[in-house]
């Protein structure tokens, strides 16, 4: 039976230590700076609790190690975890700043293929089926790619500081999804950014309303639109627009009712829902595909290299929205401004 | 150009005339029993107002008569139309009895075919795709159809006892969809009458919520649901269920808008609406046939004998409901059952 | 732990092992005739693999008893754990007679709390969203009810004449959603029943096409639609119209991709999949909710009577299509009829 | 009556000589360069035929012009008929330069406001509400608004020359229907253009796929994205996002029938259709909103100076797309830019 070690015992290592045992594999031991958090989470999973990340990683029976810690640990930890010949799996992004995320996937050279960043909308059924139909040609060559994604409720105030930026922090994964259908890099971005949603994000340095566009190498556009406020629910859409049809990945419904009275017609019931429930099965689905590449040796299906290129345009990104200029980029993910970010 | 007489100027025949017109025919005569009324809409359109219904059919360039008057007078106005060698289409039913409606066709005899009936459903945009596309064997052969009749709101109290019954004044629209989405008649039939909208129309002696369950002659499954009242709207929809597909002709909607908000989620506009909205395309396509008839010299695409074969379910009906037996029809639409009706 | 011995280990006693593990509760022993099959199945769980039903009934740590075997063993071993004092689920139906289900419930008496029907589909999320809704007068006092059942394709032709024909097997189910839409029972139901998908299932004495009508104590009216083979998937809708609103639980998306191209407009996914697709939440649910009897000692939310009563109806139907007529019915549960069945 | 003269009888001037016939008012007299196409609708309507544009517009009877005619004739023409003291309606764009329209707005001065640019899109149902909803405060402070406008085909090759550009002759509409949306105005742009289409586009300078984004006054964002085609049939959408809610104004279906078979499950009918199908009605109401404007004697609900700034915002486009780079605006329309346009 595949083992891991999962470093970090917060929400989110709870949510991936429930998904480890419904993909058949074993928890084996845990590690988390907050030693009554791991030993609580110990107890209730049959984990060992360690003293140490390098002493989870090391223990006995690990094959992979899972790392939901805080962002400025994650490169230590995948490095350290690497070097103990384990497979890898990080939550994003994979470093807190762009120079830390080049050191990253310098210093794993080969072994970029080991490290699985935890980009989970990829492993939406919905986004899933989207993306095999568009890498499958139903759409021919893709030409125009949106990519909606409105989370229900800003984050608490306290958060914005530490966060990065709406561009780092939430616009990250669009800059994944992008990559992922478009199979190729992007060359050139512009950003605009507003307050629309808290004045107080905006007096905090931060925006909370943001508009990308992004053309790539071959020259497909692709626009995403982010807001931290979405009364409706969390809206996540991905539209693939191509030279023989068009694909939405919409939406989910909850449940499949529909409600007719004097004020409603055909409505479907409402959705106040966030990414823990919109996103379950793709949490499920990405630790299926961890374990899988355990036991298979296989290569990461989101590597280091794509965790890197996706901080690499929230960068971009970030600087287009202060300067107000467009910016050309390297396909390598090359820096192409001096501003120290 | 095409001229047309119009029996009865009232609120359909006010629908009547604006289609007429838009068809590109002229309403050359008009008559009415209530000469104010008459003379009104003979000053707002231009036709000749005549003092008899008579005067009004033998008016010179009249080709074709349209009969909006009331139903007593339906199968003598016919016979005048037809005697006097013109077109002629009349509002349903074509009568108020099943004696009078079968003295109409017996008269008519090989004249049935220059007698449009009213059924304007049949000339809905929607409706008619469905009957097409199962005519034209889309889904196989056809094995179960489902019809939903409701109405907004029921009609004014004062109306039922002179209605006939909902079976003969409402479901009348349903059996004439039953047949023409069939292509053959009727063997057996069974229905199910309640009092659920108001008891008022229950101590009136009639009934306001019904289901019929129809076989017809080669086996096919039928049922009509309707209901006086729905206060989400007027629902009017048909489902054609067979052997290799399924078609549905839903509620169109009014607009395209759809609505998210704390409350909502991707909810079409309320619909509030009743036939002379939503049929309003269906009675202008409805003319044109009648005008093409006319120009052509063809068959009635609804003719004497489908009007004569509604009344005769629906009298089979209103008597199932009465009795709680299913009855046994007969395809030449001769009464099975002694009850004089 | 909640401790569950299973008798049958057959394909559904597979899909139970899974989903009593996935409720936190134990399976403990397993019994099956084949004890090949039994030993197969212990060792792939961990149950003790008993010789004798009784033996896993009494087996220490055994709470509970969930009876997926053959329906001629269903009373003898739903009588068999309840005189163990053991709470017990049993596949529907109850009974593979109605004598034998009278004498199940007669035999129990008080206990007919203690035993749960496995009617699954009252366990389906949208399903049980509709019926908390009409139950919670959302919309007012129901009205009509329309329930559509239809099976992707027919079951083996071997099948035909061991499954007590359509209504009993499959119509069955929709007999039960009535029941608990309607939360009072039928007073008289009526069944016309074709074939239109294969004459071989004719030719073996069954049908596979059908419409029930009903009509409950306070008059309300019940349409079922059931066929045994729709090319498009498994098709379980549930319709249910009242005073103030309407409310639908249509058959749910496997994704919510919409597909745009030359042929195509807004098009879901295709939709070809069955019982176990389709009602793979609400058999988990199910066992959550004999979990939860279980472990609160309270009753059950679909006992031995809804069983019975499900049944009742089933025979009624049967009979009716058999005679063309019509038939009243007795709020007890009485044959009203002389034919023995 | 209301009497229009009408100058160009080409295509679009018949479908409005159709919707004036239709909105009440009368066609008195008709200009065309070719006066055979303008005796052959002289015929046909019974309009006069005119030897000249000035002749039409002085006709007696004449209460308002409407321009049909190739853009580089309107701005003399709808100054000729503002001389002459008559409302006019012009089809957009109000001048095939930037300099021309503004020299059009110039000369008009106040009367700006007699003059009704045919954006007919604002006259569309359901975009109609959503703008109304918008503006009545449905959604709150609007945060974010996306035009999606796609052509099922390309023009001719031929036309690509004299067309503009993309921008200028396609999303000029987008550009109208963003400030009409807004109330505002914009403040800066940016344009993405490439060639997915068809090359022979490029070759002739001109780009067929584009995303534009804006932001406006008080930093609403702003995204359109065109392509010259779709294959699956006229894409023209809004979405319009705000602090309560979010409506979208989405494609209409032609009909409310829904597939089901083995490869389809609730498909709407395939959609392939261009403007004249899916804005038939706009075209309509546009007119009869020109027949209002001319009888209350009240403000053009379009008037020159949206033309002018729907054309502004082209040109900006334009030149962004050329340039790689975004443009600040000026709101009163002033070029911010040295580029003779």
């Amino acid at each position: 039976m595949t083992g891991i070690a999962l470093l970090g015992a917060g929400r989110i290592g709870q949510v991936h230590a429930k998904a480890i045992a419904q993909a058949g594999a074993k928890l084996v031991s845990v590690f988390d700076v907050m030693p009554k958090a791991a030993r609580a989470f110990g107890e209730k999973t049959g984990a060992t609790v360690c003293d140490s990340a390098q002493a989870a990683i090391n223990h006995p029976g690990v094959d992979g190690v899972l790392v939901a810690t805080s962002t400025d640990t994650h490169v230590d930890l995948i490095l350290a975890a690497a070097d103990a010949g384990k497979m890898v799996m990080c939550e994003k992004p994979i470093a807190p700043s762009l120079a830390e995320a080049r050191r990253c996937i310098d210093t794993l050279g080969d072994r970029v293929d080991k490290v699985f960043i935890g980009f989970n909308r990829r492993f939406d059924r919905s986004h899933a089926k989207l993306n095999a139909a568009v890498r499958g040609g139903e759409i021919g060559s893709l030409e125009q790619l949106t990519i909606t994604s409105r989370d229900p409720y800003p984050p608490p105030l306290e958060y914005i500081p530490v966060s990065g930026g709406l561009f780092r922090d939430m616009m990250i994964h669009d800059f994944d999804i992008a990559r992922w259908m478009l199979g190729e890099e992007i060359v050139k971005i512009s950003a605009e950014g507003g307050v629309a949603v808290d004045p107080e994000i905006g007096r905090l340095g931060d925006v909370d309303t943001a508009i990308v566009t992004m053309v790539s190498a071959s020259g497909k556009q692709i626009v995403i639109l982010n807001s931290r406020r979405a009364v409706y629910g969390y809206d996540q859409r991905i539209e693939a627009f191509g030279a023989t049809g068009m694909l939405i990945s919409d939406n989910p419904s909850e449940t499949s009712v529909k409600r007719f009275d004097a004020s409603h017609f055909a409505a479907p019931d409402a959705y106040a829902t966030f990414f823990m429930d919109r996103y379950t099965g793709s949490y499920r689905a990405e630790i299926e595909a961890f374990v899988d590449m355990i036991q298979s040796g296989g290569k990461s299906p989101v590597n280091a290299v794509d965790g890197f290129m996706a901080s690499y345009l929230a960068e971009a990104a970030t600087l287009s929205c202060q300067t107000g200029r467009s910016i050309e980029l390297d396909v390598s993910g090359k820096p192409t401004w001096d501003t120290p970010s």
